[in-house]
């Protein structure tokens, strides 16, 4: 039997201690080629790059894993690893791991999710993995075990057709975590704060700042079973039709 | 009665003709502000600007509308908008018209939707337009009378909580458009290509190309009434939950 091939990406750059943890968890399990952004992209969203060319430079030629360091954005990382430098699909893609939660509305904004969905969107079974902890020195460690276990069981059963999984991971030590629970998006959103300051000529500026605001406390969702510290398992799709809505909108009248 | 107040947003920049006509479309429905970005941000997805602050310009300050141009992306335009320019909260966010399709899987990358999606997430009834003209000089007018008609539909009947609208217009004539149809993303996907260079020095780049490929033709989907001459109208949600996929990937077992 061949080695599976696992794709390693992210989104805060091909040296984070994030990328680095999840290539050393990989790599016992399959033939591990990493293709990941050259300087952190956090918050890309699902952007690509089409205005610029792209660079790659290959890292490390003598040992494994095969790396490769891309000027683009995580879903460039995809789309150039999978079309250009791997010679057949991966068995896998993960994303991650991400130095900071991409739970609930967070999923929208986070590049470490664009890598996983667009995966998805090429039919290739794909996880995102984020840590609930910012720091350059986050433990990644801990969550080691369910990290592979996730990858093993996606591996093993594939991931249903137009999916890919958003796997959150709360930032406790290992006999703290209580397991895995599978779950929705929370209903959440960013209030942002401008704070606006002026640069030493007089112009004014303003940084992006903003508080997370959770409108539910559902047992379903990820938000709740993360505050239970469990690792939260949520299905993601990039069919963004709200289906449920069609009728209503089709009742309105656009000749008036 | 006040007026109600419009936000107009894009993604191809404060200066493309697209934006321009959907100013004057709708400057007769009610107090409209804009706030844009100031260069191209095509395909930046759901970005947001972090890492570096934010700068707004004022635009024409002798006469309506009020404009701005602001140094980030659409998502950052709409934020900025309603957390810091606006005095009160707009009756209607209008995004676009961008220069080239966003139907079926672009709605993921596009700048132009992203914008009407932060919106959703705002609870602002929120539109994003799209012409099927890529070009500068594209005609945004003959479709004039139907982006009015969805615009008023939307002010007279809001929208249901979290979704936005993602509106894509045939490139034809005025009496060659055969009205609106809402309908659903199709499926489809981008085969990528990288166009394979070297630089003056020898250094290989790539650029990102790609083809479109359409996996239906089903009469409920957009790119199918956009063949037949229909202005498609999809609405757009941002719980990415693939909810029915939760019961399968909650029979696995991750002790294992």
């Amino acid at each position: 039997m061949t080695k599976p091939v696992i794709l390693v990406t992210n989104d805060d750059g091909i040296m984070a201690p994030g990328i680095r943890n999840l290539i050393h968890f990989m790599m016992p399990l399959g033939e591990v080629v990493v293709v990941a952004p050259d300087k952190p992209q956090s918050g890309t969203g699902h952007a690509v790059t089409t205005s610029n060319p792209l660079r790659l430079e290959r890292i490390l030629k003598d040992y494994p894993p095969l790396e490769y360091s891309c000027s683009g954005t995580p879903v460039d990382c995809v789309k150039i690893a999978v079309n250009k430098i791997l010679k057949r699909k991966p068995d896998l893609i993960v994303s991650g791991i991400n130095h900071g939660s991409n739970s609930s509305i967070n999923v929208i904004y986070s590049g470490t999710m664009s890598a996983a969905i667009e995966g998805a969107m090429e039919n290739i079974p794909s996880i995102g993995f984020s840590l609930l902890d910012f720091s350059f020195d986050a433990d990644f460690v801990s969550a080691k075990k369910y990290v592979i276990s996730i990858a093993k069981n996606v591996l093993k059963h594939g991931l249903p057709k137009g999916t890919c999984l958003n796997v959150n991971i709360p930032a406790v030590k290992e006999n703290e975590l209580k397991g895995v629970k599978v779950c929705r998006q929370a209903r959440a959103n960013w209030e942002e704060n401008f704070d606006h300051r002026q640069d030493p000529s007089g112009k004014d500026y303003y940084w992006l700042t903003g508080e997370f605001k959770l409108h539910e406390n559902n047992n379903e969702t990820d938000e709740w079973a993360l505050s239970k510290n469990y690792i939260s398992v949520v299905p993601v799709q990039f069919d963004f039709t709200a289906h449920k809505v069609i009728p209503e909108i089709k009742s309105w009248n656009f000749n008036a």
